[in-house]
């Protein structure tokens, strides 16, 4: 089975590491191709263009920051839809809109492609060590025959519907839990702290009881020790995602008014602190506004 | 060691009853004095009044309502102030404001009392399995002695400073987060559910995942099934508690919006379902919001 | 001096037929020719497309529902911008994003065609009296050379700047003023009724003391009768504006939590009350979750 | 007539010279003696107390910083309470909390004493040119007879019904209006400065059209200038107000998310800016929240 990657940022690098390593041949493509070379030395092939890489393999998946960067490489004649052959699978990775789910979907059965949506939870250190959670959607055969290559990827591994968008909905809604729990834990300890209790303690409380789980006990001490930068993952791409929660609740008519809280929080943060601290630096917003 | 017990809703009856398990010595008392009749049955003394109770013990535990109800059993030629014997222990376990925690252990020290503040995290079935987990603060050395006791009561045992309104910051700190996780999961259900991906799938991946912990497992469900009623935890309560929080952050000067949302949440599902729906209701108000 | 005006919604036959009463020679077109047969009938003329309007006038108007109708109106061989002679002038009344208004202006400046925007305030009974305020952006010598027709349709002109996408801005900017009006004024008439003071009470007295505007004495009496059918401005239009001043606010980096207040309300509102209730029936969501 | 008058703050002394100036025999208290000075030289009498005032008066007006200074006046054996006579009037001018209003109603109806609430709207300047206007409740009877003195302090009088406590509530709603509308301009504002309109000309535009009152009148060019120093009326009394329509929302179970957002900002401002800064100062922390 002939395997081809496209889109190798942070996430993707580890995840394209860790398919080399599980035996499979492996194609890459990526817009700057010096990414690629640290695994072309360990095994895999470099394609010209997304076209060349998917007419070659059977299974091609796609990593991509946003809705745009994934179009740029399905478009085209150069591009992924133009070179996968019928039958041919195209599994997207990316957290992109529920729309933009839905039109991809589209664009492969009218070209007799396969397609499914695998977004992974976890960040790039799970990534290196094989250990995101996979949350895919789409028929049930062609979750079956990825299933090899997703174990490769995730330890664990979710399946959520026929429909791939249903995956794309599934991963938005999580990061919009996760960032209200860092919202959470910010305003908590931070009253923990002025209030004399200690942040420390309160978070030590919590997550030995209600909240023993990674969410808080991975964010939890970023924001006790304010350890924003380098980010994992930068506040821009949460406010990316955030704007895709806002706009399938809107389409769907459902008003979330933590979810706008959060938003709002990214965009301040942003313009107070710039660009690239990670999106948990939120909670230096949260200290900052109570006078910390 | 002779126990005085005081407040035997449905969180103090189950207390009472496993420290009268423990093998403790235990004297009770109640407003409305037939609330008491199984425990004396199974050992346990009744006292006239606070004070008739205190005068004989060397702990007093108490857990009631609120912060009036707490005043009330302390004030008073019958209250609890008037009967403890210097060097005798007060260990307040209900949910009250800090202010009001300061306030009784200015009073307790002014006569040669002793107080810690140790309220309790855990629902009533918690409770009667002794499984709650209790947060204590104060003098090192009444948390040493109380600690058979409330080793009986509960599972776990924080210890989180020497001043014992901590622990109360602690306790409401808690019950926002709480509050927190619930409008997150339903806004996050609610979504998918409109959206096509569905609330119990999103809720299994994410309890198998980054919010693998009992806040997301026991409410997470609650809100799948609309299962409100009866209330193990009253709405009018958690209104009350995020009140508390409020006058805290306040006092500290903390914003906190998501507090905030909150305590319009609670307002508005007493204001639409009645008083008596449980606190994880809010999330039913979501749902309607919603048009579901 | 040939006029033409397209779009003829509400608004847009209420401004084109000042304008015919003004003495302006008037051609039109609208996606339905059948809204044109009174303003035929009152001495104007019908083109058969954008492109054959444009080609005959020296300004022309339009006025459309969003941002995807103004580009329909625009692209094509049958569009807009290939018909616009070079030099003369678009006047662009409708509420669109900032970052259209952008792109607008850019492609008529490639073609040497001219550009305002010229947004409005007011409903359609005051376009039918010719009592709107035009809010104006461009270059000087065009809002001159358009002053004569502006002032056919409202009674006050604001200059805000050559650069068009700035009165785009404005406007959004004044429709989220008047719905955070209007949410303040639901919010506080709710607690005057519920509190026993009446809201009409309330009302009076504001109008005639610190809000003595028409935002407060149009939207109030709307209010206090709860009459939001038939819809002057329809909820579905008013969230649109919202996402465009939430879109502004995004690349701008600016936090608005009052925005997000609003945008939230208005999706509650049709999710519950339907598409077709006026965008001040926010109001009756603000009674209704108050339990009235 | 001899009158009485118990607070001689910013507001209480411009009230006062206005009452001297209209020619009524004036009696003054206040808690720093040294504020009477001016006032006793144009003519006024100083009491020694509360109670010594109150015993020669046919009408006592009081205008006080919260609920505590009013019942620190009324109080105890040198209080306004046990000095008034049966059938003589108290007139409470003072922002307080609705349930207050109700327990001093009830005092006064016990021992025969009259009692209104005539809170005000307007700053120091409005109050020293005797332009404020007072929102009268209470017996009509009691209504007509303190109407020449009310008309000497205000140009305007608001009879809003029988029962003394619904013109707090009136007022309390009124300053909640005022800061919501501080808000929006500050939030639009901030999004037409850094979108590039610039914030004065959107003032301009609004206060010319829809929104030409006195509350976007008199913030608008506060918030343009960010002229929040010296203040004319502090934050912290600000968010006393806020606290006290959060209270009457609560008791009357009435959710208002905007009234939430309000009360963050000012406890935000407050822990930013310090204690001493105008409550329009939540427009300096909308700003320097987007990064200006």
């Amino acid at each position: 089975m002939h395997i081809g990657f496209v889109g190798l940022g942070q996430m993707g690098a580890a995840i394209a590491a860790n398919i080399l390593k599980a035996g499979f041949d492996l194609t890459l493509w990526n817009r700057s191709a010096d990414k690629a070379a640290p695994l072309v030395a360990a095994g895999a092939t470099l394609a010209d263009s997304p076209c060349a890489l998917a007419s070659g393999c059977d299974i091609v998946l796609s990593i991509l920051a946003d809705d745009r960067a994934l179009d740029a490489v399905l478009d085209g004649e150069d591009g992924l839809l133009a070179g996968l052959r019928p039958g041919a699978l195209h599994i997207s990775m990316s957290t992109i809109a529920v729309a933009t789910a839905e039109a991809v979907r589209d664009r492969h059965v009218a070209r007799g492609q396969h397609f499914l949506s695998a977004p992974v939870f976890g960040r790039p250190d799970a990534a290196a060590a094989g250990k995101l959670s996979v949350v895919a959607a789409g028929d049930a055969a062609d979750i079956d025959r990825a299933e090899p290559l997703l174990r490769a990827i995730g330890h664990k591994l979710f399946r959520v519907g026929d429909d791939p968008p249903a995956a794309n909905l599934i991963k938005l809604c999580g990061n919009f839990m996760l960032m209200a729990a860092v919202e959470a834990m910010a305003e908590a300890m931070t009253l923990a702290e002025k209030g004399g209790a200690g942040g420390t303690t309160l978070l030590e409380v919590m997550t030995n009881t209600l909240f023993d789980a990674l969410a808080y006990r991975n964010y939890g001490p970023m924001l006790a020790e304010r350890r924003f930068h380098p980010a994992g993952f930068p506040a821009a791409l949460g406010l990316k995602d955030m704007r895709l929660v806002g706009a399938a609740a809107e389409d769907s008519r459902v008003p979330m008014p933590l979810l706008s809280l959060l938003r709002d929080r990214l965009v301040e943060t942003i313009a107070k602190e710039g660009e690239d601290i990670d999106w948990s630096g939120i909670g230096l917003t949260v200290a900052k506004n109570a006078g910390l």
